[in-house]
């Protein structure tokens, strides 16, 4: 009762501190805090980076008051809100021979903008195709690690994997240099200059559901509570 | 001795494991760890990315074979080699007012990209001209963080912070859509469609030594010893 009185007053004096990776952090949360903190600038935003493993242990601890995740399983111990969609594409780094036989598939970010990607008609690809790649893949512990694994599985091969990392974002980058094909999300590739081509998979785990995770807890605070409110009217 | 024995085979199946922030795991690093994973295809890389206080941690209990920092403090128990140099620039969001009355002394990232920043002829700013502005800034424990304070000191007030964040590309991108500004480095900017206008800094600080820092050891495994003498040839 004492933390709701006190909560009133709190859309002018609140504080939000949430998690995300740095995919979360750079491109998908940017706009939408900005408008945010501009419409309630009584709240104070924190936000932390961390990978997908360290931010899911963060939430268990109450170490955050919200984080964001597209990961199934995780969401069972958690309030859950849906937050927004996206898309998994594979990349390719553009000097790569495959990119010549695939060209009919290949997407260029004007038409990812554009959302053509997002079309039945829009033809896609099976990672077979894809066999003699070497990948960059996330590590463990990231949900797309895990996707890209079931995607490789249906594909019916184990894939030849030349560096993990933790972040989506880097992933990204490393596969502009290195004779490789990667996992992107649509919301990364829009506007992009990256020398890389882009192709739409043919698997129902590549569209992925992202949830707003708070801890469980009988009372949520007003500031996330219009947070939340604002993210999923305006994403 | 071993471990020497084993090493002289090594550059045909060591392995590195290194830790950056997001700077340099997806700015300084993914064309020169290409270049030198084509050279030395026997040795596998592992890129671990975390903030640079988590990273500092992991140097110490030996769990990274190297990381890089420009934090002089922090050098003093590792061993460092010379790695690069980077210049921090103010940018401020292109929509703010400032930008007309300071429009004289703003660079592109095609200036940028040129090096305009670096010739003495390249007029500067001091923060004082900036007083009103609210900035994004890194949080605590990023050697960033403290230049910023120290450049702020030398202006003569405490800055209005807006956000503080432990990584230099969420700040970045963060700040194209807050009414603010913050600080970047000029390897980030070169070829960036950001909605930021850029600024010489007139402050000894903003230049930045970056330095591979290893753990004290009596002896550098042969991989990694290959890594930086390729990394301080070809950077």
């Amino acid at each position: 009762m004492e933390q709701q009185i006190q909560d009133i007053k709190n859309l002018s004096s609140g504080h939000i501190c949430m998690g995300g990776s740095h995919y979360l952090n750079a491109y998908i949360l940017p706009e939408i805090l900005a408008q945010f903190s501009k419409k309630n600038s009584g709240i104070e935003l924190e936000l932390v980076e961390h990978s997908a493993a360290t931010l899911s242990a963060m939430l268990s601890a109450h170490e955050l008051d919200l984080t964001f995740s597209c990961n199934e399983e995780f969401m069972e111990d958690f309030e859950k809100y849906p937050a927004f969609t996206d898309y998994i594409l594979l990349a390719v780094q553009e000097d790569q021979e495959i990119n010549k036989a695939m060209e009919k598939f290949a997407l260029t970010p004007e038409d990812i903008s554009n959302g053509r990607h997002l079309l039945e008609t829009c033809p896609s690809v099976s990672l077979e195709q894809f066999r003699e790649m070497e990948y960059i893949l996330l590590s463990e512990g990231n949900n797309l690690h895990e996707r890209s694994m079931r995607m490789f599985h249906e594909a019916g091969y184990e894939p030849d994997v030349i560096m993990e990392n933790a972040q989506l974002v880097t992933a990204y980058h490393l596969t502009e240099h290195f004779p490789a094909a990667t996992f992107v999300s649509d919301r990364l590739v829009r506007n992009s200059q990256a020398r890389l081509k882009y192709y739409k998979l043919n698997y129902e785990c590549a569209e992925r559901e992202f949830y707003i995770l708070l801890p469980k807890q009988n009372y949520i605070p007003v500031a996330v509570k219009a947070f939340i409110d604002y993210f999923r009217e305006n994403i």
